[in-house]
């Protein structure tokens, strides 16, 4: 049984991002289930809570080692952080936002990060109607400061969410200054150099996609 | 070839999610296009916007028939008119947003919703404090008031921001009132009748994801 204390041991190579879309959606159960006292939980409840089977959930887990006790069920509190340190959410990330109109400023006061453990440490815009405004306890900043705050404050993710035409130049910007992995909020396709990472949540496609669907009666 | 404007005569059965999402992408770079006065365009233009080869795009249109003439490109304004005909945006779409937090408020003040030609027409939350507030135009409704308003408002799509553990009741009633596409921004899992698109944004997920690559030094 491997050590859950050592996660850097675990063979990680490729995993599937389905696979840590699920061991992100266990871990909120996990949480749940702690909370409320529960010390095991089965894959049969984990499956259930995750909209999937206990074979899938057995078969996420075992990527990383061999975890629980067939007829006993998972170890709530083991579970839980196993799969903290799966994720890598051990220690707190910190977050830049570029861009603090509607939808930035919306992501900076959302608790729903901050709660696992995402802690957003500086809001920027061009516009000087935006900076200085406060955000919970932040103050949007000039994006002019974006490379002397990066170094200062070392954030390993940033955030994008400027208009599509401002994006590129930005994307370039923080991760020339050294951030190796980009949520792109900005409905532009983004490219970033070799060893960032770049995922990209486009809320008005998700609407088309939908249209799409109503229109033709498919599913995609 | 095709006649542009009987797009119900596509043989449109499966599309992959893929495919229509570049079929978004390249919509937004042909408007960008025709405004600018441009009056053709070439697969590889539209490849070299979509961050896709040329192969791919004439694949991607081909679905749908035959646009195009080899060698003189594709008409920025005929191209248009069937890729907004086969995603379904020749005519508006009604939207609610279920949920006036942080999030929902910031969607339905979001201007790449209009623009798109989704239109916000109710925002319903079940907090008294936030019942009656502003947005842009709209004031949020009471949630008691949903069914009433679908039946009323005959909105398309809904889109859930409300917290985790209330969304399947939500979801629920919306789907039981008529409406069949859902796009859910709770951290839930959500189950939907047959006939009902759901799809979901989970932002805290897209960070986790971020946050294992840059813990295991892989990718996803």
């Amino acid at each position: 049984m491997n050590d859950f204390t050592s996660p850097q041991t675990f063979p990680v190579k490729h995993i599937a991002e389905s696979t840590v879309r699920r061991l992100s959606l266990y871990l909120r159960f996990l949480e749940e289930f702690e909370a409320k006292g529960h010390e095991t939980i089965s894959s049969g409840e984990l499956a259930a809570f995750g909209g999937t089977t206990s074979a899938q959930v057995r078969k996420d887990l075992s990527f990383f080692g061999s975890f629980g006790k067939r007829g006993l069920g998972y170890s709530v509190k083991d579970l839980t952080a196993a799969i903290r340190e799966i994720l890598g959410l051990e220690h707190p990330w910190s977050v830049i936002i570029v861009g603090a109109g509607k939808i930035g400023a919306a992501l900076a006061q959302y608790r729903g990060f901050s709660s696992r453990g995402f802690t957003v440490v500086g809001v920027y815009d061009k516009e000087p109607a935006r900076v200085g405004l406060k955000l919970d306890g932040l103050v949007v900043r000039p994006e002019s400061e974006l490379e002397r705050d990066i170094h200062r404050l070392k954030p390993q993710i940033a955030v994008i969410t400027v208009p599509a035409e401002a994006a590129q130049a930005l994307v370039d910007r923080v991760t020339a200054a050294g951030i190796k992995a980009v949520l792109n909020f900005a409905p532009a396709p983004l490219t970033v150099p070799d060893g960032v990472t770049l995922r990209a949540v486009n809320m008005a496609t998700e609407l088309e996609i939908l249209a799409f669907t109503l229109t033709n009666g498919t599913t995609v």
